[in-house]
């Protein structure tokens, strides 16, 4: 599992992007909180958004201009330490205003700027400061791994580091990169989409088939991840294709592997994402197999990485496989108990829905380690499931109960 | 709200119950842990039980039982320490073994004899030392109020008190009387049953009033609390109407009262209950106002009461509505954020799903109260539902993070 992200001397930076980040004191922290990604002309773009139905204003907006656009973009403003949720008709004001100060400066259209915000909710925007900052983050910006290293850092809330994956990929002519960056710790139960995540490739191609790989590659991953079952207002993948490496996806080679590649990338990102879970002792590998089709055994998946109970006797490193079994037998799928196995690493602990003998000296070990195995056999047919969660720790309550509003 | 269990002293002993407790040698701990409750010939008998797809064996057996016995019934069994859940074929022969011994001590049918198991699940029940301790326990039992509270005291788990709540109703003739005795801590997140709740009446009824009655009361009472969102295994509420009274639920006067003393009855258990959840240190009083239905007031009540960034705000008093917001969202009822509002204590925090100018210190000193307000008006209909919840402390984690298998 690769949790830790990629050096950043080691990332492949695609052609046609530059980064550029500022402090415009929206943190109180006093580190960099704005952040901007130029993308050259011609570039594609296509994204995923969260399902909660309380959207941020950037995501209505981004939602809005991407269509508008028919998937062109020019550029990406980002903001952390405020949400720009639950500010109604002035914080869709606020956005916009941004996304068209941003596009009179660097000359393209309004609807070619796509705006994210991640922090608190409900409260105003500081759009002020902002706007006043925009002049210095255009003319910061640079097509370096710093720079892109950089952008990573400045996108961070309560993450505690900075999250990248990059492949490059040798085609017969060309080769081609993507890069993803992504931030997100707690709040984490992506549905369809997820955190704030942005995806850049120099391969050439049109919206329309970005936006089915990205559709299928979030669901392999951002949507088999949990940390604490709270599905965030402003999740939102972003994939953005420059075009500049010659590459096309129209050569059938290439969109083959671009799409194991973008799997790939996006993977490492959904697996540092849980990692760097808010509190967390443990990150587990949660495997669901003979599920009667995906929908179920997501719903158990979920069911098993929601349960106070099971996250608690996981950061205990307690092997009592009983509350994964009661959990199972809540999540709403019709399973027979009698068919039931569960093992924790390698050895088996529950026998068609009954204590099996094991060592449990050996189970708490595994279940002590950083990386954990939990599998859940329910015999109900062919489909199988690996979903990444964590442990419930009492860091993350001190984390979340910070009275901090 | 009541939070506290009636004094032993001051409680209603309907007639026609006896009580008695002993050490089995269950429990770790050497408390009492083996619990029977003696009914007169002709009482009659209503349950609901959990709609956990894995049931424990006494639940099967009892739900059996019941239905052979036309409803009669004339011993319950409980032990505490064990709950004879995910234990297979033994775990059953072993239920049945205990009711039918206690049974042919009784010279009743083993079906009148209803069972009970609480406690740690896939751990095979040490049926020999609780056959050992049944002649003891039947020598033990008494028609008081002391035997009473001690049943109450042994079929507790991780409770740091009983919980007890009882009423008497003074007909046109006869007095009757209601008792009711809960257990119950954590994996508290009831559905159409809960925990381990024993109703005695000595109003005279048969069955099938009684059935309707109580699923009526644990709709109205155990159906809307939630400590932890985990639904146990072994939920099980027990109505038993002993007759010894001479009231009568034929007679519509007795009916009616006896409907609103049963609902007063499971409402301060199930307050009870909540108030001792464990490791909190509030409990929520979380109002869903003007919903379109009961299903949907009660879908966004789960998604506030299950929410972990919800549970540990409260745990620091922190009013950070956006986090209630954001649950609403992800509940699956399709609102409108723009007609969200939202109250802590008497101060509106959130008008049409936009921050409200309001008193935060105010807020912060009403949510650090024992009990707390929130209310959530959907702006949908006319359905309101009251839910009682609590929060999400470190001390929970602590509780249910010991490696203790």
């Amino acid at each position: 599992m690769i949790e830790s992200p990629q050096p950043i001397e080691q990332i492949e930076l695609p052609l046609g992007f530059s980064f550029s980040s500022v402090v415009a004191g929206i943190k109180a922290s006093g580190r960099p909180d704005l952040a901007l990604v130029e993308c050259s002309p011609g570039t594609q773009a296509a994204a995923v958004f969260t399902t909660n139905r309380v959207v941020a204003a950037p995501v209505e907006v981004g939602r809005a201009s991407l269509k508008a656009s028919g998937g062109a973009i020019r550029a990406v403003v980002v903001n952390s330490g405020n949400a720009n949720c639950a500010t109604g008709r002035e914080g869709l004001r606020a956005c916009r205003q941004i996304c068209q100060q941003t596009a009179r400066m660097l000359s393209v259209a309004a609807t070619e700027v796509f705006p994210s915000s991640t922090g608190i909710i409900g409260v105003p925007l500081p759009v002020g400061k902002i706007m006043t900052a925009l002049p210095d983050l255009l003319s910061a910006r640079s097509a370096t791994k710093e720079a892109a290293g950089q952008f990573a850092r400045t996108i961070m809330t309560t993450d505690t580091r900075p999250k990248l994956a990059s492949a490059l990929i040798r085609g017969r002519r060309e080769a081609f990169r993507i890069l993803g960056v992504a931030k997100g710790s707690g709040m984490i139960h992506p549905k369809l989409a997820t955190m704030l995540v942005y995806l850049f490739t120099d391969v050439s191609a049109t919206a329309a088939p970005l936006r089915s790989l990205l559709r299928h590659a979030c669901d392999e991953t951002f949507n088999c991840i949990s940390v604490d079952g709270d599905t965030s207002t402003n999740d939102t993948v972003l994939l953005m294709a420059s075009g500049k490496s010659g590459a096309t996806l129209r050569d059938r080679a290439v969109a083959k592997s671009f799409r194991s590649a973008l799997l790939e990338v996006c993977h490492s990102l959904a697996q540092q994402i849980v990692s760097d879970g808010e509190g967390i002792q443990h990150v587990v590998r949660l495997s669901i197999d003979s599920a009667r089709d995906r929908n179920e055994a997501m719903q158990l998946a979920r069911a098993i990485a929601h349960s106070p109970l099971v996250k608690t006797a996981w950061a205990g490193a307690d092997p009592n496989w009983g509350r994964i079994l009661a959990a199972c037998g809540n999540s709403g799928v019709a399973l027979d108990p009698a068919r039931v196995n569960i093992f924790i690493g390698d050895q088996k602990v529950c026998s068609n829905g009954q204590a099996f003998k094991f060592d449990k000296e050996k189970a708490h070990q595994h279940l002590a380690g950083r990386t954990c195995d939990i599998r859940v056999q329910v015999g109900r047919g062919r489909k199988n499931l690996c979903f990444y969660t964590t442990d419930l720790t009492a860091e993350y309550v001190r984390i979340n109960a910070d009275y901090s509003t």
